[in-house]
């Protein structure tokens, strides 16, 4: 997949970083899943392909959104970990899970997370950052 | 582009709908810039292929996003809006607006409306949905 931006539109400038059936699922994994190895991505039960997966990883790192580095246990392996910049995805992704549930007849959002989502979203918006937070 | 559930994830639920270059700007060009005809989508900046274009309206038209009927004015002529479903993705794609005005330095974001973004999101919501309450 080719970067063409397609005009100045935020809303287009959005969808050619991660308009695509994947990317939100990656950073869905690093953020809100605690996954930061790729056969962690692999494994997500909406059976990414291993091409996809890596084009898909080259592309959040070359757009910012994702780094890399060796594994402190094994150098072998790379973690993964999102930027801020994805960090800043979180109340976007918050609004794609408030959507769903609500459209969704068969949603698997926790309803504890909905609960909390219903009640303060920008403090669970905070809660999750949190975690990344040095 | 086949219709098939990934998972009950609300994340990739969404994804399995809008999930792609297109669908949103659709929505866009609908919501925000109050285009109603095929030619309208048609003439937007990005520059969508008709075949793209004709194919994302009978998605959206399936998955309950839009609706369409005949022109008053001329009944050979097809005017589509959004349903409620989709007015529910207002929120949602105020994050996208917010996100990229931040993260694109060339963002063509109308200022006026990025104050009124981090202003009052609930209040600047409300005002574009209203356009289309009955």
């Amino acid at each position: 997949m080719k970067n063409h931006r397609r005009s100045d539109c935020p809303i287009s400038f959005a969808l050619d970083l991660f308009g695509d059936k994947w990317s939100l699922l990656i950073l869905r994994d690093l953020i809100f899943k605690d996954k930061a190895y790729y056969q962690d991505f692999a494994d997500s039960e909406e059976g990414i392909s291993t091409n996809i997966l890596a084009e898909r990883l080259e592309r959040l790192k070359r757009e910012g959104l994702i780094q890399s580095k060796p594994d402190e246990s094994n150098a072998r392996k790379i973690v993964y970990s999102p930027t801020d910049k994805a960090l800043d995805l979180i109340p976007l992704i918050l609004e794609i899970i408030d959507w769903s549930a609500k459209h969704d007849p068969r949603t698997g959002a926790p309803k504890e997370f909905l609960k909390m989502l219903k009640k303060d979203r920008i403090k669970l918006a905070r809660q999750i950052r949190m975690k990344f937070e040095k």
